[in-house]
């Protein structure tokens, strides 16, 4: 069936505090036979996200948390290396919620494939999987940039705020991004051509955000939440809007993430807030691949990769994008 | 030019505490000459508004503050007592932004006739007047009540959440209204017709909201912030919207009010946000009379008066708002 033993990463239990260092249990159960209708997968890569953080919290969300003793929850991208499902054959690249694991058989109907020729199917983790996607529907559907307009996007260097930034600088806006040091702040400007960068390590945001916009903020695509959010919602504008897409500063606590501190410029500014998740955007992934395909073969948009190897380096991988150590889309290697 | 010595209401400063009870002065000023498109005005009532709050805090918002030693700033509606403007005569009723005073001298385009037969003018100050038109545009514009969804109001029984509250009504909706005491929730029920009444004061909101519904909340019309909006938040469905009307309960702190505590909720059912004040709707003005006065003169909608009287009970008057302890929208009958 396969020629090395499956390996499983499971949650044992949901972390009692921030920290989820300790919940982490390594298994090697062989895996269930192949029925109709299933696929028995290689996996190849792992996506490393945010949001994983409230997949082990037990809470009502978006989707239900992952059950103690169960396989981590992640998207996956791998190979068919068994098949009894009439529209999946060996050898094709599959995506989807594999679990972080090295094999797995699944239904046909839990997995899509990803062959596009020219486009490595890890890619499809990264700027043209799921985090492209956010970024994608997340600025073009709610944000909407208009030329001329200032756009502020948080987590810029990030897997969905880069793509995020770089289709408002693509319809025409200012775009400021906020980043955690000078690297990632450095490949802002360099790299994806922002009009200017804020190092949020440096302290006093308002006064960067104040220097670097000076026409106030029209647009803000939130990825982090906490302090930033507050900052910013100072300087918007009459009538702004704010994408909120995530609040990775506040995922540590994420079942009570406080609100920002000045919750009521909302009603004298008149701003609108609207939050998503990619569950909205589901149907209409074509549409974003159709966009960010072709987009990122002719180099208008650009994404970086940040591999980790090995399964049993998950719980690292885990704890570095709440650390932002991660330089672009954290994946996993696996094998 | 006046038979009595004209009265005003002063700011001698911003309120150092959420207690503005030591800021106001009473004078007797002169008035200057009117000039040529100006008016004298008799006021008759004055309208005492929770967004007053917001004017007398030193601090960039839809509106510049209230200057010290200012009148303070209200609207009011009265006669014209002399005139030296084309478009308005001796005996037309006028409303605008008039200061809390018992005459005063205006620029004729700061001031809109209120003249309707059968409709009593001090009505343009509460259900027919600013307070209604919020109402209105809030849940109309922005809420957008449809058949058959449950829709949460808080300060229900008040001038803005009333309008809001029988407006979904007649959309067909379930409404839900939070009010504090038996009173107020009577009338919810009794008056307005509302599905269900909810008394915050007996604590514990989130069970009420849990017991009164059972399908979840889609649209929610806040006029309170804090910890209603808080326990409403747990209880929104997916894709569910919330029209940020006020923050009553934390006007006291007014710039620093905080955002509910468990805002990722946000992100995770996807909810959307519209902050807005009258500002935005000054233009539609019309439009809302044309659907607010046949609406109450058929008794399709209601409202109610509280008038407190004598200008030298505004100090008063302007704390009952924030106690909640005035039973419907709160006039001040001047003479």
């Amino acid at each position: 069936m396969t020629d090395k033993k499956p390996v499983q990463i499971r949650m044992s239990d949901y972390p009692a505090t921030g920290n989820a260092r300790d919940i982490w249990r390594v298994t090697h159960d062989s895996l269930r036979p192949v029925e109709d209708g299933e696929v028995l997968v290689r996996l190849d890569y792992i996506s490393i996200d945010p949001g994983m953080r409230g997949w082990i919290t037990n809470k009502r969300s978006y989707m239900p948390p992952v059950k103690p003793g169960g396989v981590m929850r992640a998207f996956g991208v791998g190979e068919i290396v068994e098949s009894r499902a009439t529209g999946l054959a060996v050898g094709d690249q599959v995506t989807g919620f594999t679990g972080v694991q090295t094999h797995g058989v699944f239904k046909q109907e839990n997995l899509r494939k990803v062959g596009i020729p020219g486009v490595p199917p890890h890619t499809f983790l990264s700027g043209l999987g799921m985090t492209g996607y956010t970024g994608y529907f997340g600025m073009t559907d709610i944000g909407q940039p208009k030329e001329g307009e200032t756009v502020v996007v948080s987590a810029a260097s990030g897997a969905v705020g880069s793509i995020a930034a770089q289709i408002a600088k693509l319809a025409g806006a200012r775009v400021v991004g906020i980043a955690g040091g000078p690297d990632k702040c450095s490949y802002l400007i360099d790299e994806l051509g922002l009009d200017a960068a804020i190092d949020y390590k440096k302290g006093d945001i308002s006064a960067a955000l104040n220097a670097n916009c000076p026409d106030g903020i029209d647009l803000y695509f939130d990825n982090v939440g906490g302090d930033i959010l507050s900052a910013v919602l100072n300087q918007m504008n009459y009538q702004g809007r704010i994408v909120v897409c995530g609040g990775i500063s506040q995922y540590g606590d994420f079942a009570s993430a406080a609100g920002p501190a000045n919750f009521m410029t909302v009603v004298t500014h008149s701003l609108s807030m609207r939050g998503f998740t990619m569950r909205d955007y589901m149907h209409r992934v074509p549409e974003a691949l159709d966009w960010l395909v072709p987009a990122w073969k002719e180099r208008r948009i650009k994404f970086r990769e940040h591999i980790v190897e090995g399964i049993e380096n998950f719980p690292n991988a885990f704890d570095m994008i709440f650390d932002g150590k991660n330089h672009g889309k954290l994946l996993l290697k696996l094998g």
